[in-house]
């Protein structure tokens, strides 16, 4: 995109967040919009004052543009009458939410109906009185983002897009609910539909995406904010249940969003008391506001989650005023509310009403329509937020104008973290070697390839659990992301696996500029794995940093040696599992990482030395696999080998080829990537007519017979390991020079 | 074992608690034991009380035998010069264990010296004062439990082990600390080290097993205690740190462990203030007492945990007095404490202090003696835990020959559940059907299968993550497992997979015939990876019940749906996955996960009615893979299914019987049972020279090259499934009957 850009409106996934928008454009957009007469719910009956623009409660944010719509409405609620008139059109609004979720359910007979007409009071103030979003440009950069941790309860998100006017969500998808190729699956996939921000359902995940989605903000507001033109400002909501509560995940995020004062992350807890096995006093009697204080958050209670519309508005302003905490505000509500013979009970939870109870639904909300139907006057309402929306990202865009002409530069980068466009050239970067190179643990060549890419990927940021300085995850150029310190970009997670994964998948979820990465030690990502499948089911691409990737980190024993790891996730879809064997191998690994950014890489990393290899290769890693070492003519036998064990596979052909054979070396760095190369160049490496081939790895054979056909041999560990110096490790297993000439002879026969 | 047994010791690992001894063989060692003069330290400074003696505080639980070694010690403090005698031979003492710690990683050059300096006040008291066990029976049943959830500072138990008298860590073994083939690994290993009661290292692992321990502990003695007769009583202590503090895991076990109202479990965080990326304020600054407290447990401040014994002793004291609710006692001490130039760093924490430190140390603690010295009057002080412990559990032998008299049913069972000996002709209970029974979903088969085997097996109790009504593994014969109702045996875990697992492995280990299950949907494995890995080394039975194994479960969606699930557990070293088909099959897989005790169990189980099918069978399941359906005479294609994909393999047979081919059908339940078979009976399964092989799995075809060989055709997703019924998305992605039909046909040419 060129610096001096027009505005954009994209709806297109490759491009979600666009930063854009000259001056001259955008004031006409803004113009416009002003224009346009808004109806609209009073918007806070607290201090007669717009909770959306309580957002904006510093100076430099105040705007008159959109607000005067809101101020019409404001006016026109100064009267009982229109109070009441005003109210009546919510209660509706809010019933056309509750009925879009029961009838969505009853069509697909499937999904999850409780959530929605418990939460729809709530669901309903953030789209239509709170949030700030563009519906027709659901990128929009400094949209607020919302996050269904509860996910679900999709169909309340679904019914809020559509109301909102969100392309993505039209009357048709809603009756397609839960359908083959549909827009609305059985939970929100950001990768589905536009408008939906992370992929929750799993509980906890969304939560935890909620703090990274926070993170960001707070990280991008302090990089480039000004005196005088705070261009980054946005919230972060969230609507988490008593499952998410539960999950550790979550408790693990929401500690470091304390940590951290993530102020403008306002989490709504759906305190409903049930869950699917009954009543939550059979396994959760916790006192979960006093745990989210003690987590360094503030926290409110909505008594009257079902009706009480001014206690949710009072609770987000106050929410909003409390600016170095995360807030959590219990709403207690009624699952299925309005359902007569069903709500407060688990029947509701996860399964259709059942026609006679929509029926009688129906009647004890005073709802006469037919299936999927908007009322008129609910529909005007939530029109204006087209324009509203459109006049939002236009003030905006002015907005960047004006900074982009003060401060270009930052202009240019933010410009680019929001588009995903990295600088040109960024790759030669990348350190290279030559087998004259000193050797090095691959996590410290790893170190190497992170601390290069800083300097020229303004969107790296990332961590370690806890293993800073055994996985050499720190950038030397910055400091540590703190509270105090949000600009940095070394961010310390403490040893909470999982909640690092899903808000590293937050982090790129925010936008397609910003490149986590994450570390622990290989055999942890146990720990983690539901955030990791995440981060490959909604096509963020993470770079999972994981050191000690083998037997070989020796004395600390089984526990954390991973043995299957690799072929977990060789089996899992859209991951790249990458085992770089030496320096220019890694650095392969990280062009690879950094290029694919909708699908997340996981680096297997040496805790121990390893020679730099001849024949490896930056391009040779982006083939998967690839020879760094052949003989004249046909191959008699083909030895593979990945990370650490590819200089066994090497010198074990050189052993080879002094006694005459004739040896081919092939690197396997990455099974996925091999797997998308041609017919040819697969068969030009592995030619089907050699069928003596000898695989090492240390790690699991589970998955080995692909690739050496069912004549090779694979040399690897089917057991745990143990704990002993890694010299010993490796000999007492087999995996060994010897071993794999003995092997390889054997086959040769 | 007979029913009138003798005292039995025994240090196998097979039979690891005993239950037993006859009223006449325990009390002559009872007697034998009390005319020891036992010295001993003063062991409570607070009431002029034995800790050990507040353990029963109870009038049922007084006992005057190994008490008077304990009340002549008293006798000689009561003197100020006493006093002063006995605290130089504890610091003494505790230097002994800093020491051991100490020169044991120097030695090894690896390890973490920094915990058991800092702990070896409270790991003293807790051996030497307070923990009742019998070092030469380290499965006495009734022997209090110690974890070291901070598993790296494992040399602080073998130190205590040593010193307490535990055969199995001899001087030797603390000078192989780390070494191959040693009993001192580097990380506690139940399985390497007899005295070691759990697996840990992995963070937040040890809480959530020691809640399992306390469960358990709470269970039988709700089963089996009487007013006169306490026979089941002792207590769990966890050492945990930040690390474990800072887990989800641990706090979603604590949050249980606070709702059930454990007051038996002692958890000592170790609070040093160092984690290994240094001071635990960068990313740590929750208040941890307070969230304690939120979760329902009681909770304590030692300040000097470093040399404040009397503190420690007194915290333990009111711990103990607090019995509804398990008490967190934080300790705050210096890491490293003793090491003048690398206490309280992160630099104490891992690595050896090196030769100059270690110099400095000994220096500083006045500590004159060779590495792995141990003082006389230490050694001798120590000594009395052999007779003492003998003595304790001799009381308890005459106490379980009372109670066998009075109550000879509760006692037999109570030996079963201590032995791991089951009732014979239990498989008897399991139900068979034949292809006229009902179809069913395997996830109600199972259901079947668990009521059944709750009858006969007195040790099976379980539950699910939320999800019984899904799983549907509620035993019908029990109420819920609840903090006034603890003999009850459906265990509600709320959302807590990953705290779910570990405490299985808590349970499995606390007695050989206890027998825990635990559920969740199949790809939510993800959530619990770490502790499902633990069950796998540790060899804990633990059966898991996972229901909704694929795309068959259908609206739910990708985020729902395993796909690579079986081919990462088919990876796990020690661990059956079994995938049953229908009914027989299904209880097929019951009875090998019952009768593995070492080697967990995951069932995967379908959501949706299958078929009963013609030729299934437990016998079958026992092989792994075996033949359902053939033709006469040597087939053409062999047809593989595994789960509800059987079905689809057993049709297409029948079509392509229709057409004239020799097909046969196989299920293959469990590779790992296969592998196991002769070759003999692999070869008369999958005769090598039928190479015409189809899988039909609706899961990834990871590995399926190894059954299938290089010319067969493996039926799977290697994509995320999708929202929709089920019965769309199996057609959509190819997994039919229609599709294997063309499938073999185009192997057959």
């Amino acid at each position: 995109m060129a610096a001096s850009s027009s505005l954009t409106v994209s709806h297109a996934l490759v491009s979600r967040a666009i930063v854009g928008g000259s001056s001259s454009s955008s004031s006409t957009t803004t113009t416009t919009t002003s224009h346009v007469a808004l109806p609209g719910f009073v918007r806070s009956s607290i201090a007669g004052q717009s909770l959306r623009s309580s957002a904006s409660a510093r100076p430099s944010r105040r705007r008159d543009g959109p607000r005067r719509g809101s101020m019409r409405a404001m006016a026109a609620v100064e009267t009982l009458e229109g109070k009441a008139e005003t109210t009546a059109l919510l209660e509706k609004s809010v019933n056309t939410i509750r009925f879009l979720a029961i009838d969505a359910v009853e069509k697909a007979n499937s999904g999850h109906p409780g959530l929605p007409m418990g939460c729809a009071p709530m669901g309903h103030i953030l789209y239509d009185e709170v949030m700030r979003y563009n519906p027709k440009n659901p990128f929009w950069f400094n949209r607020d983002r919302f996050v269904l941790s509860a996910g679900h309860g999709c169909m309340l998100q679904y019914a809020l897009l559509h109301l909102a006017g969100y392309d993505s969500v039209k009357e048709e998808d809603l009756k397609n609910f839960r359908q083959w190729g549909s827009k609305t699956p059985g939970h929100p996939e950001n990768f589905e539909t536009i408008g939906i921000e992370v992929t929750t359902g799993p509980l906890g995940q969304g939560i935890a995406n909620a703090v990274g989605l926070a993170l960001a903000e707070k990280h991008l507001a302090a990089r480039f904010n000004k005196p005088d033109n705070e261009i980054v400002d946005h919230y972060t909501y969230v609507i988490l249940g008593d499952g998410c509560n539960m999950e550790g995940i979550s408790n693990e995020a929401c500690s470091l969003a304390g940590h951290w004062g993530l102020g403008k992350l306002i989490a709504f807890y759906d305190d409903n008391h049930i869950s699917i096995d009954g009543d939550t006093e059979i396994a959760f009697t916790e006192n979960v506001d006093a745990r989210f204080e003690a987590l360094g958050w503030h926290t409110i209670w909505v008594k009257n989650g079902n009706t009480g519309y001014d206690e949710i508005r009072a609770a987000i302003k106050e929410a909003k005023a409390v600016t170095d905490k995360p807030t959590m505000i219990k709403v207690t509500t009624t699952i299925g509310y309005g359902s007569p013979n069903k709500s407060n009970s688990y029947a509701v939870h996860g399964s259709a009403l059942g026609a006679k109870e929509v029926e009688a639904t129906r009647q004890n909300l005073a709802w006469p329509h037919e299936p999927f139907h908007v009322p008129e006057d609910v529909k005007s309402h939530w029109s204006r937020h087209t324009p509203e929306g459109a006049a939002l990202e236009a003030e905006w865009n002015a907005k960047f104008a004006e900074y982009e002409k003060k401060y270009p530069a930052e202009a240019a980068e933010l410009k680019g973290l929001s588009t995903g466009e990295f600088p040109t050239g960024w790759e030669k970067a990348l350190p290279t070697y030559t087998p004259e190179s000193p050797g090095d643990a691959t996590r410290n060549l790893s170190q190497q390839c992170l601390n290069a890419l800083a300097k020229v990927l303004p969107g790296l940021l990332g961590g370690s659990a806890d293993l800073a300085s055994s996985n050499m995850t720190l950038l030397k150029m910055f400091g540590d992301f703190q509270k105090s310190t949000p600009e940095e970009r070394n961010i310390r997670f403490g040893v909470r696996e999982h909640g690092m994964g899903a808000i590293c998948n937050g982090i790129a979820l925010h936008s397609p500029g910003l490149l986590p990465y994450c570390a622990t030690f290989f055999v942890f990502t146990d720990y983690m794995r539901a955030a990791i499948r995440i981060s490959a089911l909604c096509e963020a691409g993470v770079i999972y940093v994981m050191t000690h990737d083998s037997i070989g980190l020796g004395e600390d024993g089984p526990t954390h040696q991973p043995i299957e790891h690799l072929a977990s996730f060789r089996a899992m879809p859209n991951i790249l599992m990458l085992r770089p064997g030496d320096g220019n191998e890694t650095a392969g690994a990280y062009k690879v990482a950094v290029l694919n950014r909708k699908r997340p890489s996981i680096l297997a990393l040496s805790r121990q030395k390893l020679p730099q290899l001849p024949g490896t290769s930056i391009e040779g890693v982006e083939k998967g696999g690839y020879i760094i070492s052949d003989s004249d003519g046909k191959p008699e036998v083909i030895l593979i080998g990945t990370g650490s064990e590819l200089e066994i596979a090497a010198k074990a052909g050189d052993e080879l080829r002094k006694e005459g054979k004739k040896v081919r070396v092939v690197s396997f760095v990455s099974w996925e990537l091999f797997d998308e190369q041609s017919d040819e160049y697969k068969e030009s490496v592995l030619p089907s007519d050699v069928t003596a081939r000898v695989s090492v790895e240390a790690g699991s054979t589970f998955g080995w017979e692909k690739i050496i056909g069912s004549k090779g041999k694979a040399i690897g560990i089917d057991r745990f390991g143990a704990s002993a110096p890694a010299g010993k490790i490796y000999k007492e297993l087999g995996m060994t020079v010897e071993n794999v000439v003995a092997s390889a002879k054997a086959l040769l026969g």
